[in-house]
């Protein structure tokens, strides 16, 4: 299968290029970024030399349609959401990265994002691609919209909880934390070296774009409009987040029993790992891989539950996913090319 | 005046030297540190040359009464609360950077320290060394217990809006980062580089002997039991500690309003500031510094009012409030010794 | 076919496990750690779930031959040397990542290492694995003696020139720096975190035992006795490796030329990357992979050359090396279960 | 005494205003940033708030020169190249921390540098401001030229032995590793954390600007001209640098004489710690603070020296010896403003 890349001068995008290249069932076949065209892959990154295309391409819609089997964005807010409707109709399935499809309404996209909504029409036909929670509509879709890092750690963690109505959704409060590679490849003074070593910052307090992402899963899932305590901080790593979530339980309920709901819940979704009694993930045990591992807390003291969540933000919350979601659109196992263990240390 | 300190092999105690190195008016005159008895300062601390004394020494409680205007512990749970008490009926001033004598109930002690307690008539004494807080009684002190790191990053952040009424502080949640350093020189997996680097992770949910700490300030300075729900994090850095702090407003609130109400009550605080609307305070701007930062954000959406705190955890979280303390018992100015601008980068 | 790890509990044989995991040819089969026989894998190493062994076993030498198609060594200096020759006439072959059979003199080995000499028999039969060197007698030992990290680095960037006989070998000097994965999983303060984060130190100067390794491997190639300058840094990272060599020319050459040296001699060779000119490699540019990059930069003013060459040093360094033996041990290709991109960032 | 700053908005100017808040002697009375004028000092770097001024200004000489007893430039090069000469006539001492003014010949500014040189009356007015050597020039020097951070490091390691005649200079090799504050303030992808983090590179080898100032110094000292071998690398830390420098002995000299030999030389030199036998100097050991510390290596199998400088690059190689040469300048103590202990850890 030929697999294309639009805006691979990012991590997402090269993330995207490492987990291809050793994907059993595909091949990459052209590499967009326009503002690297007609320079060469190996200039622009060293370390990739095992990779079959060679250079950067300009965007060139109509010929992208024809030579590839799925083409992956990877580009910033405002490009796909311009781009992928005039590939909707040729019949290529989409696999968006970027924020410009997850929302249905197009006026809280425009409030959140800063730029011009998609069409209504793609937005409609768009697919949230939360692999666990979605996959049915995946299998058809046309256009999936992958989930955003903090959106996949906080959901995975959150609605099992939610969905089973043992917790109260209007006092969630989520702390998240990320590293820089979250912040992209662009420089700036927030992600330069000397500012962000040795420092931990808070940034971006109830205005995080990822907000009403969260919001819409939630209040989908649970039938009614809900609205979230979402913090979030910079952390001195190059890969990995984590979501602390804090929630009320409606009633009291033991700790070795939550942990049983997600176990059963999860049982059979092999990125998912719900720790045991006692443990607590960090986010170097998924560093480099898929996995989601979930740890839970009971305070019998509040009544609340804490909910600790971690993934590799650029694999489980933006290329790693955006694979298993490919694999759900094709059939093929959701586990090829992403079996791939944590790298520890 | 001079100084001694017992524990000085810990990173607490060598913050203690550092400062005290260049205070106007101390000099420091025993160091203390059993397992290091008889060794050479230097040998151990070989950045350490400037320092008036040579050699670690055992501990011997009469001579260390007869040469000490001041005597700081900086000892693991359990040691000054043995040691303490045979001290206190000589005349000199203590200051405890260990937890021993923070609570006032003996059995809570013994339940989250897992050490006997300390005797009660210490426990007594003791006055609980929060600057800001309790400079009347700190003067007279000559116990003093000098607060946690959490504990002061947390209650120099919540008292201002809990002591006012405008929250609710029963929906107190508190989400804690912290650097290695906090977690002191014993080596040990969880502070070994390969496993801490690049790695976020979450420890003692629910159970941190802090918690009491906490509860008893608020519940003393409300009027009434308060449980809080305290989570902590390792963050890979060495100094540094932000505490995240979630809570209900009583009334709708302005971002404004808040911010004000904290500037004033601070007004003659020189090591509290607070951040102007839209400012969040980073652990690197208070760096090697006796500053607290606080940054304030009210979400109408949940009539939520976020709290972020930061200090450096060694100095206002350790040695650096440990210095004001002294400064407020002996009559020096404040700042006296303290006046370090953060070290930026 | 089934391979066998005596030394699981370290940072080697953890990242042998991460290889032989996705290695197509491979299952693991037992894994030997006796200070953890009888415990669950998972719950020493909560982030490795997917593995076919549940448990950590005892070391028994007659049941590990039985069971096994190719033994590794991961432990520290003088345990393979006392067990691996007791299992050398059972027919295994044996893959040793220690130190215990580099070196060819028994003398040297206790000098250095200050563990009794394997016995000399063994020391004979042990085939030093280089795979870029001596892939010839690899392709049929019985005991490989997988070399060190810093030896890897060194004589891979080293080799080209001084064969040719361009260089002054006398005149070598070889600056190492090293992360901290290196210095294994034991803790200590020289690798706890607070002291070695945001620090470079310099380690154990003209005294590594790695200093014999490069000398013997040297002289071997060229014919006559080498001492060179060896010098080891620690730098704050986890994985990676570089080595910054200096060597006079013997006559005028230009960096094109010598770039052409290396490039004709590694055509051939899928792990080593030599660069183009003006290009220099860094660590993270083979961070997680098997690749050795090389950079070359002639210069003319003291007609010297330096070599950078980077590897990570849990991979060529060590795990990636051993199965890149194992390959060639028994005839699969040579990138089997290393084709791995770097991850990157 | 009234300082003024030009160009504060980088890391040296930001250093020397952490060290002139606490100088005993000294107000800060300007800090010109031109592409911050008419900002307040605290909106750029909000750590900042005991600051006396409040604005940045433009740059104004002769205002500059008339409100200041003594001026510090910490700009890019070229820039006090143009403007120094102007304030040189008006009888106000400058400190330049660029590199404008330490080549004597203006042919070779222009060669390594890539700006026009400043004129050559202000070349050879320039003193250089390696305090340990040319103290008595810096006393009356109208114009110090501060050294680089690198030929700091370097020539402080390097000159005991080169003078006394020991050691043959043209074997010198001289690799040096540098923290990323050394980079600067403007961001670049060298400097962008997720690139830098986590990885060792090497940069400008044999193309770095102070190859020529040490050079000059080394030739000035020894009375012949000298090509060095000197390469650079990054390494992922914010503040320090270190250089291992290797050096033929010309007879054989015990390790023991060697240091005796520095020892006596930096016996009167508070900021110079020369280590005993056996230890070797780190980074953190002088960060924070005004120190270099060297460890000295006789390897007798090759009978070269190995020579380990370690300085904070922000400090002792930059704004920490512009503090130092003012005082000297002034006749203040040596140490005014400069008794900081290490920050440690």
């Amino acid at each position: 299968m030929k697999a294309s890349i639009v805006g691979a001068s990012g991590y997402s995008g090269l993330e995207l290029i490492r987990l291809l290249l050793s994907h059993p069932e595909v091949e990459i076949n052209t590499i967009v970024s326009p503002s690297n065209a007609g320079t060469n892959v190996h200039d622009v990154f060293p370390h990739l030399t095992n990779i079959q295309v060679s250079q950067f391409e300009a965007l060139d819609i109509e010929e992208l349609a024809c030579e590839s089997d799925v083409i992956f964005f990877a580009t910033p807010a405002g490009v796909s959401g311009q781009s992928a409707p005039l590939l909707l109709n040729k019949g290529v399935p989409i696999i968006d990265l970027s924020g410009d499809f997850r929302l249905k309404n197009g006026d809280l996209y425009e409030k959140w994002y800063n730029h011009s909504s998609p069409p209504e029409g793609a937005l409609t036909e768009a697919v949230y691609g939360l692999s666990e929670y979605y996959s049915e509509d995946i299998k058809s879709a046309n256009l999936i919209a992958n989930p955003g890092c903090y959106p996949t750690a906080t959901l995975l963690g959150l609605l099992p909880i939610i969905q089973k109505g043992w917790a109260d959704p209007s006092s969630l409060i989520i702390d998240g934390k990320s590293g820089l590679s979250g912040a992209g490849r662009k420089t700036s003074l927030t992600a330069h070296y000397s500012e962000v070593n040795e420092n931990v910052s808070a940034y971006k307090l109830g205005k995080h774009q990822h907000i009403p992402e969260i919001e819409q899963v939630i209040s989908n899932q649970i039938g009614e409009n809900v609205n979230v305590s979402f913090s979030t901080h910079l952390v001195p790593l190059t890969r990995g987040m984590m979501c602390s979530m804090y929630v009320n339980l409606s009633h009291d309920r033991s700790e070795a029993e939550v942990i049983e709901l997600y176990q059963s819940i999860y049982k059979d979704h092999p990125f998912i790992r719900v720790m045991p009694e006692g443990n607590w993930p960090s986010t170097k045990g998924v560093s480099g891989s898929n996995y989601c591992d979930i740890g839970l807390s009971v305070d019998p003291r509040t009544n609340r539950l804490t909910i600790i969540s971690v993934i590799d933000n650029l694999m489980k919350g933006a290329a790693g996913q955006a694979v298993q979601n490919m694999n759900l659109r094709f059939g093929y196992p959701e586990t090829a090319g992403l079996s791939l263990s944590p790298v520890f240390p």
